[in-house]
């Protein structure tokens, strides 16, 4: 790093930025004329961005979205993380209908066309599967895709849920909604009532367009906060009971099985979590000197409040910028400005929302939950970056 | 309409959802088993929203974002509007350079890795050409995609201009900066530095994912609230100097010829401005009851504080719901629910910004500024539904 570098920019941004020469630049030809407009368009070539994906049968899996290469807090749909039991099914808009029945003063069916008729809102919201980050309990993964990569953020537009309720009347006695898919396997779960007259929707659309397949098209439950697999896509039917259904996915999944043998059932909401995504695992520094620190923190209870970054092995924290204007139960972006001085170094964020809830360590997260859980883990992640920049799960 | 629906529901939303059937539902069989994950994902075949565009070249054009279709605040990358000058160049991000260069301390090169290095910013911005809505001024378009349609709103990431410019060091007698493009016209514009210092932003993230080709990637001027053509796209150059360069896009193109002969030079700022998307021209109320007018409104001043619309042909306005949060210098959603009763109407909206600054009627525009201008329309636009439910220009 020059001297002349050195004196420039409050930011220490070292050689960033080489010293140039107009007469160089202004050699350089045009581009050649390119393309004119098109209908549709797509990415450049020169970005390559993919779920990964794994399919123990040809429709069973998950996708995981590319979070060390996203920007902001906008999700592009394309790359929206996928969760699957039984595949995504071809679904007709036209003939895709919901009906509403049970504990209901009518029984109603909704035709999508007569959903979109109904008043409309619009909220940004992350969905995270429980088993995101399920790797860390026991093997903590390389890549920020494979660790967090099971959560995305939205901008849903649909009909509030309690809406429709409302038309169909709710009986007193009307405790519970099954929720229910029209995937192959017709995945359902148990909702209370009281998150469906809150802020749960009927979304039909996902960042401006309509809800993409693999999202639940042309219909699914948002329930901003709680676990991805209650919020049911191609929703088909809404049951109101008096009881929970206690099926398979709420009793020997997506639970919790403690320390003690006993499991934590209905575990709605999802806990305060954060992670830096750069830089992240399997990414390189390209040098000593300035890098920001950037990456993504979500409460399933609302706004988060703080983001705090340790460079030091956890012994202090410094606060996060935090994206503005934040959006509860959504990701927000957080920032922090660094210098790395080549030295071998870990780093970490920590998470606290409007609750007062703070990210656990792993350490103090296993200390409470114990080690056999597949689901809801939120603990802090640790990067490690060695002499030559190459980041490392810690 | 029967009784029993009558009594349904608050917002008299009428016959919508048809009285259901339990067990006539539960005979459906499920859908098929369908693919699993996937690496990128795509809209259902049963969409099909694309950007009507028209080339008088084939590199020369324009296409509009079909903003009847869309929903929320978020406009699809994929749907974004075009105008390209000399159509869209194929650009490798890895040879891709920007130049800073003319009055100041150190001309510099940064290539685009090194950009992203620095300090970087997401905030929501809408885009719209100077010549949106230009068919206003003499024969209003039959349908919002083309009367509205060369305005778009997306998450934009990058780095701020002063930081860049803040390294370079700008000589005391640097007034503009001149910004050029690497598409084939080398398109450039001159920003007051102003600007440049306040919230201009370089960006190369779109919505989360990289700037779109036809959009300027790998790097665009990001300039909030200004017209569009001066956000330059493929950005190569920044050129500090004492003048404007007063080039063909700053006088005989973008400047707005006056009913006495004089023309406005330099509209940087665009008048606040607001449409009814829905219902709008060349749609179809499927009935009388219950529907809701959505619609977007944005100022290039900042915030917009209120949107009126009125059923009754301007005599009587009331103020639409705006969705929170709203942004300064973006698209602002606003909905209202309304009831039609089958008669003949017209509809309209009408938008207040920060400033105090009310979207002027048809009519007030051209008295203050003639109809000479193809460029900065944002009078009022009037649908007219007939008794059929049609919905046309009025």
């Amino acid at each position: 790093m020059s001297k002349k570098a050195n004196r420039r920019g409050f930011l220490a941004l070292g050689a960033l930025g080489t010293l140039g020469s107009c007469a160089k630049k202004a050699e350089k030809p045009p581009s050649d004329l390119g393309p004119g407009s098109r209908a549709v368009g797509a990415p450049s070539p020169h970005e390559k961005l993919e779920r990964i994906f794994n399919s123990p049968t040809p429709a069973t899996g998950s996708s995981r979205t590319p979070l060390q290469s996203l920007h902001g807090v906008i999700t592009p749909a394309s790359l929206h993380f996928e969760r699957h039991h039984a595949g995504v099914p071809a679904i007709d808009p036209e003939k895709h209908e919901l009906l509403v029945h049970g504990l209901v003063e009518r029984e109603l069916i909704f035709s999508v066309a007569e959903l979109k008729r109904l008043p409309s809102v619009s909220r940004v919201y992350f969905v995270e599967c429980a088993g995101n980050s399920g790797s860390e309990w026991r093997s903590p993964a390389p890549s920020v895709q494979r660790s967090h990569g099971l959560a995305s953020c939205s901008e849903w537009t649909g009909v509030l849920l309690k809406t429709v309720l409302e038309e169909a009347g709710l009986k007193p006695d009307a405790r519970w909604i099954i929720a229910e898919g029209g995937d192959a396997c017709l995945m359902a779960r148990s909702v209370p009532v009281s998150k469906c007259l809150d802020d749960a929707m009927i979304a039909y659309a996902q960042n401006g367009e309509a809800i993409r397949p693999e999202q639940g098209y042309p219909i699914r439950l948002v329930l901003p906060g709680w676990e991805g697999n209650m919020q049911i896509k191609w929703l088909r039917r809404l049951h109101a009971t008096p009881d929970a259904m206690h099926s398979r996915e709420e009793t020997s999944h997506y639970t919790d099985l403690l320390a003690d043998g006993k499991a934590r059932q209905f575990t709605f909401e999802l806990d305060a979590k954060s992670v830096i995504t750069r830089p992240s695992g399997e990414q390189q520094l390209a040098g000593k000197g300035f890098h920001e620190i950037s990456g993504l923190a979500w409460s399933g209870r609302g706004l988060i409040t703080k983001v705090e970054i340790s460079t030091d092995a956890g012994k202090t924290w410094q606060a996060a910028e935090l994206q503005e204007p934040r959006h509860a139960k959504a990701f927000t972006r957080f920032r922090l400005p660094w210098s790395w001085d080549g030295a071998e170094v870990t780093i970490q964020s920590r998470a606290t929302d409007e609750t007062g809830y703070v990210q656990p360590t792993r350490e103090e997260l296993t200390a409470a939950r114990g080690e056999n859980s597949l689901y809801h883990y939120n603990g802090i992640k640790v990067w490690r970056i060695d002499a030559t920049g190459k980041v490392y799960v810690a």
